[in-house]
C-alpha cells in the first residue's frame, strides 16, 4: 500500500509508510458516525427524510450525553485553576477549604507545575485508603498506586513492561470478544499480539474457563501468552462476574502463570443491588494463601466513568503482588508520563468526597445516586422492551453503560451485506440510520463471535430519548426482518 | 538479571521481566534528587551541615520554580472547569466571554466530555490561525493540526507511525546530544533505535551537518535511518538555530530522505532579541520550490513551556507535507487519545489571547514579556558569572530554560569517579550536593560527546537564588580543582 493515506501522501518516501500500525481502516462505528453527520447536514439543509433529526444511542460519553460532572468536583478544580477563587463568595466554603488544602501541596501552588510528587504522594494516599475502603479493609500501599491519566494509554504502558522483545515468541494477551473497542489495538501499539477469548453469553457473559484455555492452548502456536485481560462490569455486555467466576479466573491465572489485567473502570456503574461489583483484589485477597499472595494483578480505575468525566483525563492502576520498584519506570523513562494535574485534583476528591457533615455533601450524594439510578431505570427499560421483542435476545443488565443484545438477522441481509463487503452487523446498522435516523453501535465495534450478530445500545441518554431509541430499534428490526426474509 | 524490581519481585514468574523496556537504572538526576532529598530531611531534623537549606539550580519545570501561568489562561480555565462561574463577579468580564465561547463548543457544554470534535476542529482553527501569524502569513491548514498531551508521549506515538516492524532492519532515529533528556528511551518505546549525533559546542551548538552525516554512515550498518530530530531552541544547550544553519539541516534532510522532527516546544523562550526563533516550517516554505513542497515536517509545540505549565498537559503537533488522512489515525486507534480539555482550551486562549482592546490585555502582555525578560536577566547573569571563571566554558544564550556549561574536571577526579563506578560529571554533582546543598543537574541527563563533561543549569529559578547558585558553582569548582588536581 501506498499513496494517500501514507505518511507523505503522494510526495512520501515509500519508507515512511507503515501499513501494520496506521493503515487500518476506520472503526465500523467511526464511518458510522461520519455518515451521521452528513445526515445531519442535509436534515439542516431542508432535505426531506422520513425523520426529523438524528437520535444517539450509542454513545460511553456520560458528559456529551448529559450527565453533568459532579459540582463539587468542578468547583474544587476551578478553585485550583485559579486560586484566586479561594476569596471567592460564589463558591461553597467547603469546596474552598478542600482546594485550599490541596493547593498546600502544589508544587508552585499551582496545577501548572508538573507535580509528580503529589501526584505520586499525596494522591496515591487518598487513592489507597479510598481502595481500603472499597474492599472492606482489606490493605492498599500507596506505593502501588500509579496515577494515570486514563485506560487507554496506561493499558499499552503495562502491556509494553511485559513484552520481551528478544524473546523468540511474541508475547501473547487475552482479550476478551467482546470487550471494549481497539483494546486488540493497543495491545499490538505495545508490542504483543491479542489473543481473543469469547465469553459466554448463553452464561450472562460469565468467563467459561474452558474456552479460555482453548483459546490459550491454541495461541501458543504463535506467541507465548503472558497477560490475561478481564473487564469487570462488562463493557458493552453490562453483566458483573460472580464471585465464583472470579475464583476460576484467578485460579486459571494461577495455574497458567498469567498476569491478571482487570479493567475495572466501571466499578461506579454496578446499578444492580442483587450483584454488588467485587474487585479482583478483594475476591484474590479473601482466596487466602498461597493464592493471594502470589497470582498478579493489575486493576484499573477510570474518572471518566464515574462521577466525572472521560475529558479530564484522570485514573489509576493498582498493582497487587507485584514489586513497587517497578512504579519508578512509570515516571522515569516516559510511561505513563506525568497525568494532568486538575484531573487528579478531580480525582484525589472524589476518593475523599464530602463528609456527612459538610453542606454540599446532601448534593454530592444525591448527583452520585441519581447517576446510578438513571442507569438502573434505562436498563430496566431495555430489559422490558427488548424483552418483548422476539427475535432480538438480551442477556440480563447488572451495570456498565451499554447493553449488548444479539439481533437476529435474515439470510438473505447476509448475502446483500456480503455483497457490499460490509458485516451483516454493520448492514443493518447502517439501514437502520438511513431509515430512522437512529445511531447504534455495530456489534463488530466490539467483537463478537462468529455467526452472531449484535448491537450496542448506550444505557446514557435521557430516559425519553432511549425510550424513542428502543421503540424505533424493535420497529425496524421487526419490519427488516420482514424486508430480508 | 530478575529478584526485586521485575514486574513482580520475588514472587515473578521470569516470564514476565522485559529487561529492555524498563530494568533501566534511574537517571543521574533523579538519583541526585533523592539523595537532595534525605538531605532536607536531615537539615529539618537539624543535623549540622556546611550549608542550612537545599538550592535547586536543575528544574525546567517554571511553575514550580514560581512563574505562576498566566491569569487569563487560569480564569478561562475555571470558568470552563464550574460554567456557574458566568455569573461571578470576581472573575474578569472578557475571560467570561471567552469562556462562554469556549462551552459553546463543549459536548454537554463541559470539559468532561471527551470533546473529540472542539479539540481537531476548534482548537486546531485557532492554532492555524495563530501558527499563520507567527510564521508571517505563510498558511496552516488545520486538518494538520493534531491537539495532544504533551511532546513526550506525542513523539513516541509519531515515531511509532514510522517504524516497520516486517523491516529487516530497525528504524533509526537521530537525535541530538545533548538534548532533551530520555528522548532516546522514547525512540526505543516505540521501536525503533536511536541514533546519537553530536552538536557542535565550539560553534554555539550548531547542527555540523558533516557530524551528521558521519552518524548516518555509520548507523545505516545496524538500522535503517528514517527520522531526524532538531531541537531548537536547544535544551539543555541554551541556542537558536541559525536560518542558514537551519537551510543546511532541511537541504540534508531532503538528500537523505529523513522526515524531520522539529522539537520547537522552546519557542516562546526566545530571549535574544538579535537571535529570533525561526520555525522550520518558515524557513522550509522559504526555500521555495522543490523543497518547500517536497520535505516531510512534524513540528511540535507545548503549553508547558511558554505561557502555561508542564500540569495541563497541552500541546499540537503540525504535519507540513503529510497528507492529512494520517490524522485519523491519532484518534482512532489510540495514539496521542484525546488530550485533557482543560489544557486545551488553555491551549486555544493562548493561541488567541486577549486583543488590545480588551480589559485583560495590559497584565496578559505585561506577564509575557516579564517571563521571556526574566529569563533573558539570567541568561545575562550567568553568562557574566561563568565567562570569569577559568576553567568553565559557556556558549552563548539565545533562548530555552538552561544553560549547559562545559566544566573541567582534573585526572585525579577522573580516576575517582571510575573507581566508583560513576560519570565524572555526576560525580562532581554529587560533591557539589553533599558540599553546598547547590543541585544541578549531570551532564549525562543530557548527554555529551566523551571526555567532556557538563552541567545543567536552570535559568528559571528567581534571580536572587541563581545568584547564589552561581556563587556557589564557581566557588567550589575552583576548590575542586585545588583538591584533585
Amino acid at each position: 500500500m501506498a499513496a494517500s493515506g501514507t505518511l507523505g501522501g503522494t510526495s512520501c518516501p515509500p519508507t515512511l509508510a507503515n501499513p501494520s500500525s496506521w493503515h487500518m481502516p476506520p472503526s465500523p462505528l467511526q464511518l458510522l458516525l461520519e455518515r451521521a453527520t452528513a445526515i445531519e447536514e442535509d436534515l439542516a439543509q431542508g432535505e426531506d427524510k422520513p425523520f426529523t433529526e438524528v437520535t444517539h444511542c450509542h454513545s460511553g460519553d456520560a458528559v456529551a450525553t448529559g450527565h453533568q460532572p459532579l459540582a463539587f468536583l468542578q468547583q474544587v478544580a476551578a478553585i485550583c485553576a485559579y486560586p484566586q477563587l479561594l476569596d471567592d463568595e460564589c463558591v461553597p466554603a467547603d469546596a474552598k477549604r478542600r482546594a485550599g488544602q490541596i493547593l498546600q501541596h502544589l508544587q508552585g501552588g499551582s496545577p501548572g507545575a508538573y507535580n509528580l510528587e503529589y501526584v505520586t504522594s499525596t494522591v496515591a494516599t487518598k487513592v489507597a485508603r479510598y481502595l481500603e475502603q472499597r474492599d472492606g479493609g482489606i490493605p492498599s500501599d500507596p506505593r502501588c498506586i500509579v496515577p494515570c491519566s486514563g485506560t487507554a494509554a496506561a493499558v499499552v504502558d503495562v502491556v509494553s513492561l511485559v513484552v520481551d522483545e528478544a524473546a523468540a515468541q511474541p508475547t501473547g494477551v487475552l482479550v476478551p470478544v467482546p470487550g471494549p473497542p481497539r483494546r486488540g489495538a493497543a495491545v499490538g501499539l505495545a508490542g504483543a499480539v491479542a489473543v481473543p477469548y469469547p465469553l459466554a453469553e448463553e452464561r450472562g457473559w460469565a468467563v467459561a474457563t474452558e474456552a479460555l484455555r482453548r483459546a490459550l492452548r491454541r495461541a501458543r502456536a504463535r506467541c507465548h501468552p503472558k497477560v490475561l485481560c478481564v473487564v469487570n462490569p462488562g463493557d458493552p455486555t453490562g453483566h458483573v462476574l460472580s464471585r465464583q467466576n472470579m475464583e476460576e479466573i484467578i485460579r486459571l491465572a494461577a495455574e497458567e502463570n498469567l498476569l491478571l489485567l482487570a479493567d475495572e473502570v466501571q466499578q461506579e456503574r454496578a446499578f444492580l443491588p442483587g450483584r454488588p461489583f467485587l474487585s479482583f483484589k478483594r475476591v484474590l485477597w479473601e482466596m487466602g494463601a498461597p493464592l493471594a499472595s502470589t497470582v498478579q494483578l493489575i486493576s484499573f480505575y477510570s474518572l471518566s466513568k464515574g462521577v466525572g468525566g472521560g475529558g479530564y483525563r484522570a485514573g489509576f492502576f493498582e498493582l497487587v503482588n507485584i514489586d513497587p520498584s517497578v512504579l519508578r519506570c512509570f515516571y522515569t523513562w516516559g510511561l505513563s508520563v506525568y497525568p494532568p494535574i486538575l484531573g487528579q485534583v478531580m480525582l484525589q476528591t472524589a476518593m475523599d468526597p464530602p463528609l456527612p457533615t459538610e453542606p454540599s455533601y446532601p448534593e454530592f450524594e444525591e448527583h452520585r445516586q441519581a447517576l446510578r439510578q438513571d442507569l438502573a431505570h434505562n436498563a430496566q427499560r431495555v430489559q422490558e422492551v427488548l424483552g418483548r421483542a422476539p427475535s432480538i435476545h438480551l442477556q440480563p443488565l447488572h451495570g456498565g453503560a451499554r447493553a449488548f443484545p444479539r439481533i437476529q438477522l435474515p439470510p438473505r441481509a447476509l448475502c446483500q451485506a456480503r455483497a457490499q463487503g460490509l458485516e451483516p452487523d454493520v448492514f443493518f446498522c447502517q439501514k437502520l440510520l438511513e431509515a430512522t435516523g437512529l445511531v447504534v453501535a455495530p456489534g463488530s465495534e466490539f467483537g463478537q463471535e462468529g455467526g452472531t450478530h449484535h448491537v450496542g445500545l448506550s444505557l446514557l441518554p435521557p430516559a425519553e430519548v432511549l425510550e424513542r431509541g428502543l421503540l424505533t430499534l424493535t420497529r425496524f428490526h421487526a419490519a427488516f426482518l420482514r424486508e430480508f426474509s
